[in-house]
């Protein structure tokens, strides 16, 4: 994989992607809206979502000390504890959905009809004013999430913070920060003031190292306390594993995989040695209180995902699915956001029932799946296997899709992983756009296709999603220069080229001035007859131009 | 990518993969069939599929010059001159119906009804008697074909040959040779004598060769010698675009790609300078015959796939389609077998009606298709936005799905890519194969989420498509060898395991006796009144383990 991008004297990853420059579109009432616009040799342009925050525009100057500005602070006025579900059932246009209708190209009105029905959520927690609004639903462009995130065995907080800004520079919409060692709030901190996404976190996470690593240990008081201080620094959603009942445990006893959400066997574990009801779900209500206050949302972790494809499906799975339906309505009667998260590993034949209960159960909430694998036996390319997956569950209406990268289940993904991990989800979740006939989603592909066909090189490569690794494989080939603009590729070489067919039969239709499928097919008749009225035998090249 | 492979004095990549070796099988009549033993720690054993030929023997001595063994070469007795399709409508087993029927685990009454009725195919020609029987069908195993073959840019003939056995080496089931440069003949030459595939071909490229590169020079008698000299060489199936009509070309004028198929351009071109209808079209019963003679298996050309998303399934493709259902049944007449190849660029939602369309208009003639890719944004990565779509095609009934390497679109792929490529299908079409409930697909699945579940590293490595690679990956984050069977893994690290949980769990019920899922449901209850009528404040642990 390429790396060719330049990093600040933070080591952060700054400047355009290649071939593109940061613009910003006004709204109605003045938001400044960022976009990524591809600039064609032709002199045409195209303008595109962009994650990447201030990291990527012109003059750039990022230093990850001091933190983005903190552009939302001045947007919040009177809307103090009241969440984007509240203002939304109220008929309130707030500027994150100003915002975000903007960026997603769609009214302000549609976006907040989609809000107040849950269909659709808006994490964006009031402390965390560095962050740019984005929207989940199925009705709008499906989004991805890379993992970030250090652990007992490696990694800085510098890495850190640059894995965040390397994954949103290639298209992550939020980043997860699942830290597990040592340091776990500065390193949190550090990601958060320097986010232009949202960051979501598992707090059972931390709240386990406050006990030492012992499960049986934590307590309510403990987990709360930590819930707050995360909803304090600005993070804007939370895996909450409250759906993992005493009584499901056992359901998990016979599986070839048995528990394999960290968040649910920490759960698990407690429940079993305490004999007891979970205490994420015994106090619920009282953590919606919480989270309400700061609009933070919520994802209810599925926490008895299946782990292997023998365990997709299961009862364990889809008894933990009712609770978490049960759980969104109460969520929602606090006017608390609510996502619901999704498996995991799943065969094709089994991944829409996977949908179609959720939205059953869970009232439509956007759901957000890890995957799914759709089969066990290739570590190593399990962004593949689960980018096959993710794709098909999109597809279904899945509104964000987790991402997997190369490491899963060996390792800790590095720089080239995290990236890998993040444009196959922009694969598959374009895929699904396209697929689910997303009004503006093809305006790219038809953009790189007429690209391909005229010979556009460059543009073929600003246009990919890795204008970078794009090129680098062109000129694996073809190094020189003047190959950017030669009318072959190396796939057939320069004497013959397929392409170059077709636009012979267009110069054709131009020359006789036929100008429908119709036209040109009645003129090719006709001469076709003059040829065979004329012998038949004689060469009548259609145009002089060597093949 | 990790490449540890070792290769002999010809530069040929052999011996075992990594923790497998290579066991034979042997039929009803004696006929050896080879597998790949996957030896495991915990002293069992999985037998998989193996296209990798003698190359992966333990006492591999291949000599690129002198080729493998021709074992097919005493099988075939009185046989001459029939095709499977007709020993197969006489109701005879021929050895390479009992030899496929061990390969698939079913029986041979079963693969000779399904290659009668046409909807399989054994591509086998007589002239190619190292190859190793397989077959194709929407009701066997998915296959994989890998392309390989020089261009009039780059590349040498050891250096293809290598390319064949490496990626037969990783599953590839049948590779084309789809050489366009100088030394045509003798690259194939070498390939077929080596090759324990079916190979395919193209026989438009090479006598385009012939004609100096010029389509409108071509003519029926260059073709037929071309197909001739192919088949008495042993090429197992070949790629016809005889659907390219002359009336369908002016469809693809306002494309927006055009024409990408390279025969189908060749053919187009050809129709277009002599206003006259395709050559391939017109001849069809005499190529039928030719083929027949030689037990060579149609391959019929979508040289008017489409080559963008914006052309899927337009009308040019389905007309083209028509006339290859229409061939398919000439070609039955004369019982040859026929295969049609399939798009190319098609969005999620297009995709399964290409394989309906294909089985209603081809009488269920086995499908083989090119991905599809699934979007064009991501060059660099088509063997993902293209792996994606071969999976979705395949659970609908495509029977072999044509690789997509990373360079597609961008230049020749190297070793490298050739894995990839390969790896990534293998993967499309295991998750095919789940899908359709393959009775023993799964099997392998399982054995590697135990492994996974029990933690034997090694085993999960020698379990998965690339065990060079999933090794490799391990090994940069936790590289000692004790981690090879250590309790945990890099994301979580040793203090906490999520796995260990419902070790825990499964302990626990086995202490006491718990063998159904209800069982422990009830012994947890009952456990769990005990700790109420104690007061309800002891802590209990289940185990005495540290978490």
């Amino acid at each position: 994989m390429a790396d060719v991008c330049p990093k600040n004297a933070s080591g952060i990853t700054t400047g355009p992607v290649e071939g593109s420059r940061k613009v910003y579109s006004s709204t109605g009432s003045g938001l400044r809206v960022p976009f990524r616009r591809i600039e064609l040799t032709n002199g045409e342009h195209l303008d595109v979502y962009d994650t990447s925050g201030p990291y990527t525009d012109d003059d750039a100057t990022v230093d990850v000390h001091s933190g983005l500005p903190r552009t939302r602070a001045g947007w919040r006025g009177d809307r103090e504890h009241r969440t984007q579900l509240g203002w939304a059932r109220s008929g309130v246009i707030t500027p994150e959905v100003e915002y975000v209708a903007h960026r997603e190209g769609v009214s302000a009105e549609f976006v907040r009809a989609e809000v107040a029905s849950g269909r659709a959520v808006i994490p964006a927690n009031r402390c965390h004013p560095e962050s740019e609004p984005m929207i989940i639903g199925k009705n709008f462009l499906v989004k991805v999430n890379a993992n970030i995130g250090n652990s007992a065995v490696t990694s800085s907080i510098e890495e850190e913070v640059e894995k965040m800004v390397w994954a949103t520079r290639w298209g992550a919409d939020t980043v997860m920060d699942l830290s597990t060692g040592k340091r776990i709030h500065e390193t949190r901190e550090r990601i958060l003031r320097n986010s232009p996404v949202p960051i979501g976190t598992v707090p059972i996470y931390q709240a386990l190292e406050k006990v030492d690593g012992d499960p049986a240990s934590l307590t309510w008081e403990i987990y709360r306390d930590t819930v707050i201080e995360q909803c304090e620094q600005g993070v804007d959603y939370m895996t909450v594993h409250a759906g993992v009942l005493l009584r499901y445990v056992p359901l998990t006893a016979q599986r070839v995989t048995g528990i394999v959400s960290r968040g649910g066997s920490i759960m698990a574990a407690w429940c079993l040695a305490h004999h007891r009801e979970s205490f994420l779900y015994t106090h619920f209500g009282e953590l919606c209180e919480i989270l309400r206050a700061y609009d933070v949302t919520f994802s209810l972790g599925d926490g008895l995902r299946p782990g292997s494809i023998a365990d997709a499906n299961d009862r364990a799975q889809f008894a933990e699915l009712e609770t978490l339906g049960e759980l969104t309505h109460i969520a929602r009667e606090h006017a608390v956001q609510v996502m619901i998260e999704g498996p995991g590993h799943v065969p094709l034949d089994k991944v829409v029932e996977n949908v179609r209960r959720e939205e059953e159960l869970c009232g439509e909430a956007p759901f957000y799946t890890l995957g799914p694998l759709t089969t066990d036996i290739a570590p190593a390319y399990d962004h593949i296997t689960s980018g096959i997956g993710a794709a098909v569950i999109a597809q279904a209406g899945t509104a964000m899709l987790c991402y997997v990268t190369p490491k899963e289940h060996l390792g800790l993904p590095n720089r080239d992983d995290v990236k890998t991990g993040v444009i196959t989800y922009k694969i598959a979740a374009h895929a699904a756009d396209l697929a689910k006939g997303h009004p503006r989603a093809q305006e790219r592909d038809d953009a790189l296709s007429r690209a391909r066909f005229e010979f556009r090189w460059t543009d073929q490569f600003t246009l990919s999603l890795d204008p970078d690794t794009a090129r680098a494989f062109h000129d694996e080939t073809l190094p020189a220069e003047p190959a950017k603009t030669a009318h072959f590729c190396s796939m057939c070489g320069p004497k013959f080229c397929s392409m170059k067919i077709t636009q012979d039969v267009r110069a054709y239709a131009e020359e006789h001035g036929l100008t429908s499928v119709e036209a040109i097919e009645a003129g090719m008749a006709e001469k076709a007859e003059e040829f065979t009225r004329a012998g038949g035998e004689v060469y009548l090249p259609l145009t002089t131009k060597p093949w």
